[in-house]
């Protein structure tokens, strides 16, 4: 899906901390992964319910992230999660740090999601249920269509 | 420059703690953009010398990562640096974390950094002593022509 | 004043990130700090206003912390914040981490705080409009009589 | 034992990221804590080899510790750790942060360290065969002395 069509369903205050910001007095841009991090960990736990990761592992395979305007520890900012691709055995995450007041956008990110069997450290096909629950979630039947 | 020709001629051991590591046993996604930020940080220093960060401030505009392995606690890793690109407002480094030992290649990530002026908060044209330096750290003086 | 007859009228939901887990599926003894720390600034936000860090920083001299219960990601914790003492360069908080659903003590810590002239690296005498603001805060006129 | 009569047996270089510096330009307190757990989990490791965590966890109960001097990026720092007390539950270990080349003391922290059951979330005594191996790398038979 072009990112342009996106409709974000989730979204998620996050709460920075004095430690975030570096020298340059902006969040230092590792921790704007910590920050998609829980978002996608919250995104998950929605879609799958609370036992989600005793199963099975979610792993990051590949970034990436346009850093657009610094984020300055008094901002306000809400992060966006929607599903952007499902495959079989890894979906792709589209997220957005924005300003809720002003709407500055602030970062966009795209995370390459596997799943993971993290007892034989490899990567395992999506189950079918866990699709679904994503295609719901986004209220987009299409992303079950097979590429 | 094609990512497949770079010779990387600075290369960092990088430390893990005990709270890098997450629930997975992993070391956290998050982390690995510490330690290209500290080994960004390295090679800046080596390129301008320590009072580099007191006029300018070089900042990450993009990032885009694949993470191919993952790092355990126990892991010896090191993180290689190279300028790919050089531009008007902005250089690319491509970085890799590889285990020394075995040669077993764990993460590659670009990063698109811009000179900023962080008073004004805005980008700045990068000085062309700075260029020649970086050009002269790659042993690479096609680093320097115009695209 | 004794700990045991603080009444803490300044409390703070906090967030927990995944990347704040370690391996043992705690939030790591590090990460409480980060949070303390947080609420900390928000404290003295709340009583000097916005601009209290331009002119003089605040930083930490001395910790002193009892772990009680772990804290899990699936925890919620409130931070709450009250000033134990004030002197003249220094002031002590007290702050504690608990469940705010089944009043679960998780964390005590005792942080002095002094203030630091951040130019010229030292610390320095408190403003007395600032104690003044702290015991306004606490509710409590004693807190600026001299030892 | 009392802290002036320690002999620090071991000491390990300690690598400064960026991110570990806070506006200030101060490395944040946050950040210690995760410097003086790397330094234990050597510690441990050294003591107990590489399996010891599989077992047994062993987990912070409290820290008590005092900064006496910031931590700038550009710091060479080392951390020394000893063993100043075992108990039955519990050890307690004494970390100092110097810089190396100036022996400047940045910072001394205590922290009371329990053997902890990860399964039934409980504390459990401390083999005996443990504290022979810590008494033993402090070369301090007394430290095997009941209270």
């Amino acid at each position: 899906m072009d990112v342009e069509n996106i409709k974000f369903r989730h979204e998620m205050p996050v709460q920075l901390r004095f430690s975030d910001v570096d020298q340059f007095g902006h969040v230092n841009n590792s921790v704007y992964f910590s920050l998609f991090d829980m978002c996608k960990t919250k995104y998950i736990f929605d879609a799958l319910g609370q036992d989600s990761f005793h199963n099975i592992g979610v792993v990051v395979a590949h970034i990436n992230a346009d850093f657009i305007a610094p984020i300055f520890y008094q901002d306000e900012v809400v992060i966006q999660t929607a599903v952007q691709h499902i495959g079989n055995k890894s979906f792709t995450l589209y997220q957005r740090v924005i300003n809720p007041k002003t709407q500055e956008l602030k970062c966009v990110c795209q995370t390459v999601m596997v799943t993971y069997d993290l007892k034989n450290n490899k990567s395992i096909e999506i189950e079918h249920a866990f699709k679904v629950r994503l295609a719901e979630l986004e209220q987009n039947p299409d992303l079950l269509k097979t590429d």
